[in-house]
C-alpha cells in the first residue's frame, strides 16, 4: 500500500489536525484508528434522550490562541457556553474556582473583590508550609492558605490521583486558578465554547477532505509493515510504540457512570465538584453544554482509577525519567524525517484540546 | 497490506452483511468505502430538528424471510412501523395501494372487500390492452383497468422512469400490489419495521467485530493493487469494475429536496405519492418512521433524474444485454475463488434491502 504519502496513527484531535494540514498541502493521507469512531477522547454522541454525551468525560473548549480558534472555526460553529463550576463543601454548593464569592460564602465575610488578595495573604500567613513549595500541598497552601486548601483541594486531589497530595510535585498545582475579582467563570480565555453540533461532527469535518482516508477499527501495530509510508505521524501511546523497552508509562484513568433521570435538571451547574464527600470527584450534567431541551437529563459520575483508558499522565519522578528515555529515541526517529510524534499520548504530556491543536499546527506546518 | 484475508468493497448492506458473515468465520476483513459514511444507501442521521433523515430517500424494512429477519435482529431492535401510503389524485388523498377503500373513494361505490375482484375484472373487461401484456401499461391495465391505471400509474411511471409507460417492459409491473381485502398496508410481509436507532446504527453494529476494519473515504480502484487480498467481495458498480468495456449501464437517479417546517406535521402519512400533479413523485415525512416527537417536521420531495447517484437499474433491452456481457466475465472471475460480486450495483439487479441481505447470506455463507 504505497498509495499514501503519510500515515497518521490515531483520529483524535492531534491526528485529525495533522491529517487536515498535510492533506491541504496535497499529500495523500491515511488515518488509522483503533477505535470504531473518530475524535479520540473528545468523541461525543447523542444518547436515547437526545442529549449529547461526551463519551470520555466533559470537554470544554477554551483558548487564548487566535490561530487555533480560527482553525477550529473552519470546521464548526461554536456556541457561547461559559463554564461555571460549583464545589460541594460543608453541605453547600460553593462557586469555584476561588474568587470573591467563594471567600464570602466560606468565611461568612462581605469583603469586596478588591480585598481578595489581602484576605488570601492573611490566610497564607497563618498557615504552615515549606517555602519555596516542594509538594502539591505546599504549592496550594502558599496561594490560598490551609483552610481553603483543605476544603477544596486536599481530598479532591487524593481521589483524583490516588496519592497523598504531599507526595505530588508542586508543578501539578501550577494550573490552579485563583481570581481576585468577581469573574466566576472557570476559564478566562477570550475564546470559549462548545462545537454546536458536537466535537465528533467537528472532527468529521476536519477529516472530510479528498486527500484523507480513514481506517477505523484497525490496529496500526499489526498493519505497519504493510503500510510503508514515507512519513508516519504517530499519536498513540509513546511506551507502546517502543514496545515498553524503557518501562511502562503510568496513566490515571476514569470510570464514568452515566445516569438518565426523568426531570428537566439534576443539578444547577454543568459540573459540580465533590472534593470531600462520596467516591466520585465530580458530576457533569451534559445538557447544559449545548443548552439542549429535553424532559430528561443525563449526568455523569466520575470515579478516578489507576488502570484503563489512558486519561491523565502521572507526573512522578519515575514516569518523568522514563519519558526522557523514550523522548531521546523519538528525537532520533524524527531526525530521519520519516516519523513525527504528536499529542498527549505520543509525547506523554498534559495538553488541553487547544494546546494539542496548536502543537499539531506548529509541528506539521513545517512539513 | 497482506494482513487481511478478505477485502470487501463497499460498506452498504451487501458489503456489511458479507463482512460480518466472514468475520464471524475468523477471517480478517477490510471494508473499503468511498463515502465517508457506512450503510450505503440506507444511511440515515438525525438532522438539526432531531428527526432521523434517510440520506438517500425513504427505506422501509420488510421481509418474509425469517433468516434475514433473525440476522438483522442481532444488530438492532425494530419498531412496529407499518407502512401506509396515500396517493394524491383528483385533488384528494386516496389510500394506496389499490384495495377496497381506494375503489370506493374513486368510483363513489360502497362495495365490500369481497366484491373487489369482481369489480376490477369488470374494469379490466371494459379496457383496451394487448393480452398477454407486452408493455408496462398493458400489464397494469390487465390487473386494474384503464381508469385506475391512468389515475395512479401512468404519469407516476412517466415521472419515475422518464419514459412513456408503453416503452417499459411488462416485468416492471410485476411488483404492483393489488389487495382484494381491507388491508391498506403498503407491504404485507410478516416482518416489518424500522431499526429503532436507525439503519446506520444497525450497520455500525454489523461492522463492530474484532476481525473487521473499515476504511472510509477511499477509492478502492486506486488502492486495489496495493491490497492484494486472497478474496475480494465487490459490491460497487459492475460496469466500472470492468472499466465500462461493454458499455455504460444506465441508472435512474433522484434529486432529494429536504424542507423543515415549524409545525408538528406536514402531511397525514409518511409517504404521499403525486402521480399526476407537480414534478415530484412523492413526499416523505420522516418523523413518522420512528414516531419522533418534535415541534418541527422535515419532509423530502423526490424528483427523479437520469444522472447522479445510482438508485434504480433501468431494465431496457440495451442494459439487459450489456449486463449479460458483464455477468459472463463475473462468472469467470468468481470461478477463480478470488472474487465475489454482490448486491444491487455489482449484480445490476433490483434488490430490496432484505433481498440483498438474503443474497449475501447465501453467497458468502459457503466461503
Amino acid at each position: 500500500m504505497h498509495y499514501f504519502d503519510i500515515v497518521v496513527v490515531g483520529a483524535g484531535l492531534a491526528g485529525s489536525t495533522a491529517a487536515r494540514v498535510v492533506a491541504e498541502k496535497g499529500k495523500k493521507v491515511l488515518v488509522v484508528e483503533q477505535h470504531r469512531h473518530i475524535a479520540g477522547h473528545c468523541h461525543d454522541a447523542k444518547n436515547e434522550a437526545g442529549i449529547t454525551i461526551h463519551t470520555y468525560g466533559p470537554h470544554i473548549f477554551h483558548t487564548n490562541n487566535k490561530k487555533v480558534w480560527d482553525f477550529v472555526q473552519q470546521f464548526s460553529d461554536f456556541n457561547c457556553y461559559q463554564h461555571h463550576v460549583l464545589s460541594y463543601a460543608e453541605g453547600r454548593f460553593i462557586p469555584f474556582p476561588i474568587h470573591v464569592d467563594t471567600i464570602n460564602e466560606i468565611f461568612g465575610t462581605h469583603i469586596p473583590a478588591s480585598e481578595v488578595s489581602n484576605f488570601l495573604a492573611e490566610q497564607v500567613q497563618s498557615s504552615k508550609f515549606t517555602n519555596p513549595p516542594r509538594t502539591f500541598r505546599d504549592a496550594i497552601v502558599a496561594q490560598v492558605g490551609e483552610k481553603l486548601y483543605e476544603l477544596f483541594f486536599e481530598n479532591y486531589t487524593r481521589k483524583q490521583w490516588g496519592r497523598d497530595p504531599s507526595l505530588l510535585s508542586a508543578e501539578v498545582a501550577a494550573r490552579i486558578p485563583v481570581r481576585a475579582n468577581r469573574d466566576g467563570r472557570y476559564f478566562s480565555d477570550p475564546y470559549q465554547g462548545i462545537p454546536s453540533r458536537g466535537y465528533t461532527a467537528m472532527v468529521q469535518a476536519m477529516l472530510e477532505h479528498p486527500n484523507i482516508s480513514v481506517l477505523l477499527g484497525a490496529n496500526w501495530f499489526e498493519l505497519k509493515n504493510g503500510l510503508n509510508a514515507p512519513l508516519t505521524i504517530f499519536t498513540g501511546e509513546l511506551d507502546k510504540f517502543f514496545d515498553f523497552k524503557h518501562g511502562k508509562l503510568e496513566y490515571r484513568s476514569l470510570k464514568l457512570v452515566l445516569k438518565t433521570f426523568n426531570k428537566e435538571h439534576y443539578q444547577s451547574a454543568s459540573v459540580i465538584n465533590y472534593p470531600n464527600d462520596y467516591d466520585w470527584t465530580r458530576i457533569t450534567e451534559y445538557k447544559y453544554f449545548l443548552d439542549e431541551q429535553s424532559p430528561h437529563t443525563t449526568v455523569c459520575f466520575e470515579y478516578p482509577k489507576p488502570e484503563g483508558e489512558p486519561y491523565y499522565i502521572v507526573m512522578t519522578k519515575e514516569n518523568i525519567a522514563r519519558r526522557e528515555h523514550y523522548m531521546r529515541e523519538v528525537e532520533t526517529l524524527e531526525k530521519t524525517g520519516r516519523w513525527l510524534f504528536l499529542g498527549r499520548l505520543a509525547e506523554y504530556k498534559y495538553y488541553n484540546m487547544d494546546q494539542v491543536i496548536a502543537a499539531a499546527l506548529q509541528k506539521v506546518g513545517t512539513i
